[in-house]
C-alpha cells in the first residue's frame, strides 16, 4: 500500500519578504518521513485571504493530509481561522472549549482577556482542537486539515500533539554516498541504477566546495534490504 | 503603479524529504524585495514531471516573473527542462550556443565530453540563456519563466545574471519595532493603526524568548514619509 500523502501550506508575509528565513517546512519535512507519510507539496502564501482559501481548498482535495503554519495569533493580520472556515463553508465563532482552555490558563496569571486574546477562541464549527502545551491557544483540525502556530516552538508543540493520531506508512530509509566527481562523471552509470531498482528513488544532490565538484548520492526506499542491495552496487561503481 | 508580482518554484525531493533545508527562497525573497518585485508565493515540488509542468503552467499565467530552483544538472533525475518545454509546448534539443559555452569550457580543463554532460546544453526553443559564471551550465528565460540551477552558489550567481533584465517596482521600505508585550495585549491598537494607514502593511511577529512574549511589529510601504509617520505613532503607542 502506498504511503499517505500530505502538503503543508505556510501563511505569512515576513517568509515571502525576505525577513524571515522558514523553519517549519524543515521540521515537519523530517518529522512526516520519519512516520511514513510523504511529503508532496509545499506552498508558501502571503497574509491574503483569497489567496489562503484557494491554496487550502486545492491542498485539501489533492492530498490525504494539510499541515498549516502562521496566521492564528491575536492581531488584525492573523485571518487564519476564518479563511479555513471559508474554505469548508463552515460557520466560525469563539467556541466554548477553547474559550475556557485560555481564560483558565490567563486568569491563573493575571492576565487580562480582551476582545483581541479571545479571537484565538475562534474556531471553525467541527473542528477538533490541537493540544498546545507551549502557550494554550489551540491549534485545530477541520477534515484533514491541521491548522497550527508559525512560532517554531509552538508549530513543534502541535506537530508532536497532531501526529500520533494520523495513519503513518512505511517510513522511508535512506542511505547517501558522497562522491567526489562531477555530476556528469557519474550521470550515466547512475542513471543505470535508477533503472535497475525502480522501487527505490535515487537523488543526486550537487555541491562545490572549495573548488571540488562532487554530489551526494541518496537512495531512498521502504525495503532496507533493496537499498541496502544499491548502496553495495554504488560503493562498487565508485570506489572511494 | 502596483509593482510586478512573482512567484518562485522550487523543485527537489531533498527539501520535502527534510535532508536539505531550503537556502534559495530565502536569498530570493530578499533580491526581489530590494528592487520592487513582490514575491507572492512559493511553491515546493518533487522531482515529478506532472507536478513540475502544472505548477509551472499556474505560476506563469498567476504571475509576472517565475523564478525555478533545482533540477537543471546532467543526472536523471533532472527533468526541469524537459518539463518547461512542455509546460509551453516548445520543442527542446541540445542547442548549439549552449553546447558550446559547456565544450570550450570542458576541454580548456580537459573534461570528457559525456552524453549526460551534454543533458545541460538541452534548451527549449526560443528560450534565452542565463549566465552561469560560477559552474557555466546555464540556466534559461521562457516567457516569464527563469529555470535556474538548486546549487545555492550557482542559483544566486543566476539570479544576479536576471534581475538587471527585469523591471522592477518601488522597493518596499520596511522599519520594525520590538516591543516585550503580548501580542494580545497589543492587537488592538495595532488594529487601529493599520486602519489608520490603508496603504501599509502592518506585520505583527510574535515570539517568546526566555518565558517572554513579545512581537516584532514591521511596517511596509514604498512611500517613507508615511512609514515613519506610522512607526512614530506605533512609538507613542508603547513607549520602551
Amino acid at each position: 500500500m502506498p504511503n499517505p500523502t500530505a502538503a503543508m501550506l505556510v501563511i505569512g508575509d515576513e517568509i515571502l519578504s525576505g525577513r524571515t528565513r522558514d523553519a517549519n517546512m524543515f521540521f515537519l519535512a523530517g518529522e512526516l518521513c520519519k512516520v511514513g507519510i510523504d511529503l508532496k507539496e509545499v506552498r508558501v502564501v502571503s497574509d491574503d485571504a483569497p489567496a489562503i482559501v484557494a491554496a487550502v481548498q486545492a491542498l485539501s482535495a489533492a492530498y490525504d493530509e494539510v499541515f498549516t503554519s502562521g496566521g492564528i495569533g491575536p492581531t488584525h493580520d492573523d485571518i487564519t481561522a476564518d479563511c479555513i472556515a471559508r474554505a469548508f463553508d463552515r460557520p466560525i465563532d469563539v467556541r466554548e472549549d477553547a474559550r475556557k482552555l485560555l481564560t483558565d490558563h490567563w486568569e491563573a496569571r493575571g492576565v487580562e482577556i480582551t476582545q483581541a486574546r479571545l479571537r484565538m477562541a475562534r474556531i471553525p464549527e467541527g473542528a477538533k482542537l490541537i493540544d498546545n502545551p507551549v502557550s494554550i491557544a489551540p491549534g485545530f483540525t477541520v477534515e484533514n486539515v491541521h491548522v497550527m502556530a508559525g512560532v517554531p516552538m509552538v508549530f513543534e508543540a502541535m506537530v508532536a500533539s497532531v501526529l500520533p493520531h494520523l495513519t503513518g506508512g512505511s517510513p522511508l530509509l535512506s542511505q547517501s554516498l558522497r562522491i567526489n566527481r562531477g555530476e556528469g562523471e557519474i550521470a550515466g552509470p547512475l542513471s543505470d541504477l535508477a533503472r535497475d531498482f525502480p522501487a527505490l528513488s535515487i537523488g543526486s544532490y550537487p555541491f562545490q566546495r572549495d573548488g571540488v565538484f562532487g554530489a551526494n548520492i541518496v537512495i531512498r526506499g521502504a525495503d532496507g534490504a533493496e537499498v541496502d542491495a544499491a548502496m553495495a552496487r554504488l560503493a562498487e561503481l565508485f570506489p572511494a
